[in-house]
């Protein structure tokens, strides 16, 4: 089974009190599908523009990850810049050029439509929308979305919500659509609007999912140094749908190990600058890492 | 094996988005005593006023609570006055009026000083030195403190850190002791400052333990209405220190259930004013949780 993305390539510029990189590669698809390609072949909808060095997506050629959907625009990538603080849960957003990706406007290639499972990474909910209406009849999609969507394009996005299986977002996003402050009832809250499953992610504190009655809770992994969080949060999403897609089965259980598997690969992704771990990451690691998860919550 | 926990007892008067209340009975020995006598029995030291309700603690004495070591001084009970907002992670203080607490010098029953557990909730380090120095030879000690006494008698309070097994603190004073913004650095950071085992609770996010190289999260009881935080974290303490006490043993293993027994514990207390939910809780109630807890955190 494969899995498709459409969200966003970037060259990112980026600076933490553990050093600084320039133009690096960046974009929720990006991080996605380096996360995902762990567990399951990928294809990627995204555009770059001219400059974008194409060369550096070898590694993800190499794990399975389908290109062809990738557009290359004339004119410059989509490049973002930010600076952390010693607090790696705060960060500067220093500069946004959209560029290419300002006037994106995704179009599937014909063998990409009935790919089974499909998440729609953080862009704009009209065009996630567009990308459903373009769909066969997809198995499961996972939704993204962030602060800027919610405050707006709140009706659109609630038109996505309402199509999608299930949700990935953080805490502060999950409180502003709902305007609840309680975070269990927020993530019922999201879940009444759509989706069966909501899943919201706390940073250093772990993720938890909610669907129905079930409830599930995964800590974060115990990390002294974070070089870089950039990604976390897409590769989160990438290692839990991957894993899923190579279950074929979205059973709640399944979703459980799913969540744990994405908290390892967010773990790691957070080691290095850029997509740099999840390029030398191998499979024995995730393994490994996914024990110590199962030492640090037993009881 | 019983417990020793010597603390305040105060009078709270409590106004939440759920209703309020006046002069209800509060405190850390109180709330502390309460959570830990559904596992063993428990001596308390603490000082109260001649306007006490003594006949509220006949609940406690029931539960095998000793009260001998309470003490009634002439004058009024400490009295402490607050509100918590929609979001219940914040509050505001409106009174804290000592009155007798403000002398308090705690003196153990010559009876309590070889008692095998001992818990030194939140009061003035240089107390708890006291308290300690009367102490015949405890098997296990275990502290709490607050943001106050590091930010006003840090020198009394590592010369108590250096002298006890375990803490229980939570994440901003983690941070606060070590000046730490990673929390795993700093709950490390305050380990080498004596106490082998560090307890960091995270109010909604749960609580984790770091000993060595050993980790554990716990987390928070997926809970949608707070009625009363005030307590929680005492009754956190009692429940875990309470297991602890039952096991007559406290090794790793022991130490998770602990834990996971204290978040049980804690979770109640917070489902209604003052120590009510803790008067009608049964034992039943605390196994049907702690099942609970197996179910929402296992993958």
């Amino acid at each position: 089974m494969s899995i498709l993305v459409v969200g966003s390539a970037a060259l990112d510029t980026i600076k933490t009190p553990y050093g600084e990189v320039h133009d690096t590669l960046g974009g929720s698809a990006i991080f996605f599908s380096a996360a995902a390609s762990f567990f399951t072949p990928v294809k990627i909808v995204a555009v770059v523009g001219d400059d974008f060095p194409l060369t550096q997506l070898d590694f993800l050629k190499k794990r399975g990850v389908d290109t062809d959907g990738l557009e290359i625009a004339k004119g410059k990538t989509f490049r973002w810049s930010g600076v952390y603080h010693v607090d790696m849960n705060q960060r500067d957003t220093l500069s946004t050029d959209l560029n290419v990706f300002e006037t994106f406007s995704p179009k599937l290639p014909a063998n990409y439509r009935d790919t089974p499972y499909l998440f729609l990474a953080n862009i704009h909910p009209a065009l996630q929308l567009e990308v459903l209406s373009q769909m066969t009849k997809p198995r499961l999609v996972m939704l993204d979305t962030m602060n800027l969507w919610i405050s707006t394009a709140l009706p659109d996005l609630k038109k996505v919500m309402a199509k999608v299986d299930a949700i990935i977002l953080n805490d502060q996003e999950a409180r502003q659509i709902t305007g609840e402050t309680n975070l269990i009832k927020a993530a019922k809250g999201v879940s009444q609007l759509g989706p069966k499953i909501v899943i919201v992610k706390k940073g250093e504190h772990g993720a938890f999912m909610v669907s129905g009655d079930s409830f599930f809770a995964v800590p974060a992994y115990p990390l002294e140094s974070l070089y870089d969080p950039t990604g976390a949060g897409d590769s989160f999403a990438g290692g839990l749908f991957g894993y899923l897609t190579s279950c074929k089965d979205h059973s709640l259980g399944t979703m459980r190990k799913a969540m744990v598997y994405g908290s390892v690969v967010a773990s790691y992704a957070v080691e290095q600058f850029s997509v740099e771990r999840l390029r030398s990451l191998t499979m024995n690691d995730v393994e490994t890492r996914y024990g110590s998860f199962k030492d640090i919550t037993g009881f």
